[in-house]
């Protein structure tokens, strides 16, 4: 059975991830819950945009504002 | 049963809730109703942009132009 | 039964809204019809842009050019 | 029969309209023909971008360039 | 039977149209296919942007690129 | 039988064409697939951005990052 | 049996592929999977955005960010 390329993201449920957004802003946090539009439910999440750091606690993040996502 | 990314705002209905809009405003205000598209309906809305802040109170924010939404 | 976020629209009918653009403009008036897209149709509206304000009369809206519309 | 947005465009069938584009420059001209798309024909179409108008005769406008279009 | 917005680009088939396009270029050409997406295949077609005019040939232009199209 | 626009691509297998992109880069390169939605499957491309010019040897070009393609 | 532009992707698994994305990033990685909507699976990813490289590691990289992606 072949990999789909979300199963690099669904692997990573319970486990903190690196999401590039669209706006040059990148978000960080547990990943709770994904769908196949790559929706994302992170849970203490922060974000940052150039030097500053916000924490965000719980958040959904759109799929198609994501440029890439990674568990590291 | 899982949990869906959208869960996360259908738990907030009825509380405040932080918008990050593509065009780099911030809009918070009471939940009071989402869909699919995760077009909102906020209460008692304000929106801010760099310094400035304005009350628009209720509002209807199209899904497509959100990156992301935080209960906090 | 629930609300869904265009009646926050629905109930605006035939009461001044103000909606802001994807391209920065303000446009206000009164709301005649809207459909499931979000497309608009204002009477006595006006637009604004930094300082400038031009009166447009009847106006269609495409709804993809929204960001959000208030009733107020 | 309630009425639809593009029914304020449908009306002006034969009469000046003018058309704000998503690249900033207005065009207009003599509606001749639209569709659900919001896909125009125009007639004695003039497109404007700051101090410059230009003569373009017969054009047709793809609806989803459009901001909006008003009959005046 | 009514026009269709498209039918003014469908009688300038072997003639030559104006094509602006959302990257600010403009082509010509003679038009010698199109279709409902908008995609259009010009001979003897130019490009333009500011003062620059180069020579293609033949060539497609995607429909979802194009603002306006003019027979003139 | 009428042409599709997308026949002046089809007649282009095998031979030299050039790609502008939205990006504003250019590509070229021998055309060795292609498909409905307009991505390419080029050998020996290069592309060009500016004075600039770099050898990508095969490259797969999605469909909706092209302005036009001409076999020239 | 004719190519399909994909192809040029599809057996290129378990090798590595430069990507351009849209907002001017290079990612290189070693392709794990791949879908029709051109999302990507990359393992040991490196990004780069000017002078700056960055190592990413496991990696989903969206299909609509694309520009091109080549096995070099």
């Amino acid at each position: 059975m072949s990999d789909r390329p979300i199963d690099v993201l669904d692997r990573a449920k319970g486990k903190k991830v690196m999401i590039k957004l669209k706006n040059g802003e990148e978000i960080s946090g547990v990943l709770k819950a994904l769908d196949l539009h790559l929706n994302l439910w992170l849970e203490e999440a922060e974000v940052q945009k150039n030097e500053l750091k916000i924490r965000l606690g719980s958040v959904l993040v759109r799929g198609d504002t994501i440029v890439y996502a990674s568990p590291g």
